[in-house]
């Protein structure tokens, strides 16, 4: 075709391009933040290595408390999440270890095991019933929005399982830490929880928690 | 545990608290406002007097034309609201008193007697049906996104009650000031609703409404 | 104006109608239910009464573990509010009674102090964060999406409060009740809790759990 | 290729296709409606015609009151819309006619003149602003949802507009039939809106109300 | 009424009116973008002109490769759809011309043809159903979000047609332009849709492609 | 305690669980499917395994045209998912395997490399910028909603990737069977891809594709 034709098919190709700004907002982690999330990286700065995130490859440290860790894929770890409702993250626990009792306030989670075996449950808010699994390499399971549920490494060897968030940026609210793993007053944690004052002062000594 | 277990499990703590900002968005009003609500106030500078309001403790002025009061605590007046979708009003209203025919656009309403005896209704679009009901002390009352509503003090002495929102932001749109407390010219105002030039002259005087 | 415009006038009324179904979704708590919520009972079966619910005027009775009560108005209990995106409750605390720790899993909780004194207080997931107030009277507090949050009386007197929230049915989820009222196995709550064999013995004991 | 692979590759295609059943979800009027919309009609009973609608090439009939009209492509004309957050009309307003002020309590509204002149505003709830604007052919106007809006014929001919909506089924209520065109009782039409009994015996009159 | 009355009055619609910032939130272009849209406008700047558009009314250009033009009303060409779930376009197809086989990533599409002959069509993804149909003046058809779909002229005359999305920047995306006017490598371009290099070679040339 | 406070604290416990129906909506698949979803399966005949699905630890079979296999866990595989706004699928792909350029018109998704080594790819709308990348094992690589994207074996060995989506039902759309494996008629497909005739009847010949 005439150069001529190839320039009109490109102004069209530009206009129409205008609409497209949202294919994606890759999360410019300094602008400002919004309910709904980060603001948008400028598309001329955006470059594929925006899209992609590669610190789920290596094992998480599991030489502490709980014996196992979380690494995360969220959208401040990935910016090219922000706003497509989607993350990320791996699972490691070593034997006898344990992701302890949490809620994810902002998603749903699904779980696939790539190695060992894990007994995972959650509980209903309905009638508090207890949904427990133990689950090998290859099944999955999903943790509804909300629900406290649990990972335990019930075999002999390494656990290791890849989760999927239904938001990129679902949270992490670990019951434990968040009774005994800050400056709760014990009085209000007992209070709340019914637990033995021994108690609270034992796991806010062993969680580093004060007050 | 060891120190180190201990400064490992607060890396741990750490990291995955990373994806957590979503926890809340508390609105920095001076900052962009998008479509979504106002932007967070940084996660450090929050503190917990961003999630409480105090404003509804007093009673509004109801010593004007309609007898009543309507004090919001929207996200403007609450940032703390910002995102969370959900707002609160309460309704001071005097004998004789009313809260005059009005839309929310942006929400749902339900409202809850405190004190006294209201009359309130809604008129679907559907059919324009209306739906009427005395409401005492105790009772609730959902108002349907959108449609036209209104409540009316039918007993003897001052009505109070509190309203709840579906939106941070649900907006109040009352019919009386949108079509004679502004410049809305009074030909449009009658060609439009099919009021008499005198009616609408009438109330924009009131009102102080022009044109 | 002649009978014919009229007809004509209210057949265009009832041809624009038709679009109006979705006015408001009152439950049909025996049909099918999906994600979104319960299917809508038929608009001609629609009365004012399924907009309307008074189970809130009545104090809950406290005379029991928590000394304290929660009487909900979701939409089990007011299929008007289905697809609304919003729900109520009362609390009501006696002295030294105790909302339990606890989440909402699907939705934003806002309270409203009518009486008494109230200790609330939520944890953030991003850095165990404790955010705690002392309400009275008048003061509202916001408690955002999914995270631990309690209320206790720390008055003298009863104290009441109305809650309301982002969601129809916005779950409630109380840890103890959660760990302990159930047949969660002791030793897996031990194992993903930290706390000592006795302790879980013992609530199990108070709470009626089993295992 | 052969047989063999060609059937492999068709499993893999059918396996697929499991997961799309929610490429569209034809509206089944007869079955149970919900918050988000009617159940869907089988797939394999769907054909091209649920997603054509010729209803809007014909010109509505301006013989009555408002000398205009309104003809919906809304879900329940347009099965193929339902759960796509999409939906059309067409006005026809003759000479002196006017779709009188109204609402749409489930979307947003853009209007795009096809012939003729119209006189096109919206009352924003901030602070009653009117936003007025005179149309012509090719100029097209948003009304953002729920605020209340209206169209008038300001030329000498007849004006055609089409009009899409941001939900397949927005709603309309105008707001003289709200008031005038059913059982709302006159005393609480008055109450409500501060006009006088005789304006609205008389609109009750014209409109069909009653009480 | 009393100066004092009036001045209340105005005080309370002054409060009330703080709530309703979000009636609208016209896009800064210049401003910060985030998942949600655009920020917005200072309610002070904002003219009734932010919220008209008037590029729909010329006819595209049709000199090119397609003899088509699509003249788009998105969010970046009309600032007031912001945030508000809808937008336009015109598509302008001379005989023998064709929108390409194209998909919206971000919404549903309803096509209303005001001239002309348009054979429109649209594949499933659940199992490659083709939806195909002839729509005349009159006819409008829906294509559900993301799906592959074309617009051809099959008449004797110029085709004018509206359509209308469901997000305010629902993006083009054209198969061959996707395909063959970038720097897409011709050898995965043929790895991943099996077409020949002579084909490839062949439209990369036509289409200004490179690689 | 005594048994009296037992039962009253439970007869608690049961009024306050009503609300929690929506913990979760195991989708009966049977039951009317809505825009949301699938109708949810009674609480009372829910278990563990409805949350459970074991498919994904199964290699698909890449003895087929492309050498590659999607395995998905989707809503209809996996009815734990319905109403969850999540999915899975694994990815098996042989040397030389590819899987061919597709979208998900319902949502985005995220992949990481278990095994191998992939070259990925998407194509924005906006400027049809092409995104590549070679993904090794513990990449992850996002693909924003809607946009055509690929994956291939770029490696010497099998490629094993596991994928999430932002939704339980994203649909599969790939470009050459919603060409070639159905009866869209050539001379359409030709007019609205530009491709030539013998290209087309060559790969309808390989998919098995008629007209």
């Amino acid at each position: 075709m005439s150069i001529l034709q190839t320039l009109i098919l490109f102004s069209f190709l530009l206009s129409a391009s205008h609409a497209a700004v949202q294919d994606f907002c890759v999360a410019d982690l300094s602008a400002p933040e919004g309910p709904a999330g980060y603001s948008c990286k400028k598309v001329s700065a955006v470059t594929v290595n925006d899209f992609v995130f590669s610190g789920l490859g290596v094992a998480g440290n599991t030489s502490n408390l709980i014996k196992a860790a979380v690494t995360t894929a969220f959208v401040n770890q990935f910016p090219g999440l922000n706003g497509l409702g989607i993350s990320l993250a791996r699972l490691d626990i070593a034997p006898g270890g344990v992701i302890p009792l949490h809620t994810h306030p902002g998603g749903s989670e699904v779980l696939l095991v790539l190695q060992g075996t894990i007994c995972a449950g959650f509980i209903s808010s309905s009638a508090n019933t207890v949904y427990l699994k133990t689950l090998n390499k290859g099944d999955s399971m999903i943790f509804p929005q909300g629900l406290l549920h649990f990972q335990l490494n019930s075999g002999k060897g390494p656990a290791l399982a890849i989760v999927s968030f239904s938001s990129p940026s679902p949270g992490l609210q670990i019951v434990d830490f968040a009774l005994f793993a800050n400056n709760f007053p014990s009085e209000l944690v007992e209070a709340t929880t019914f637990l033995d004052d021994a108690q609270v002062k034992k796991l806010k000594g062993v969680l580093g928690g004060t007050g």
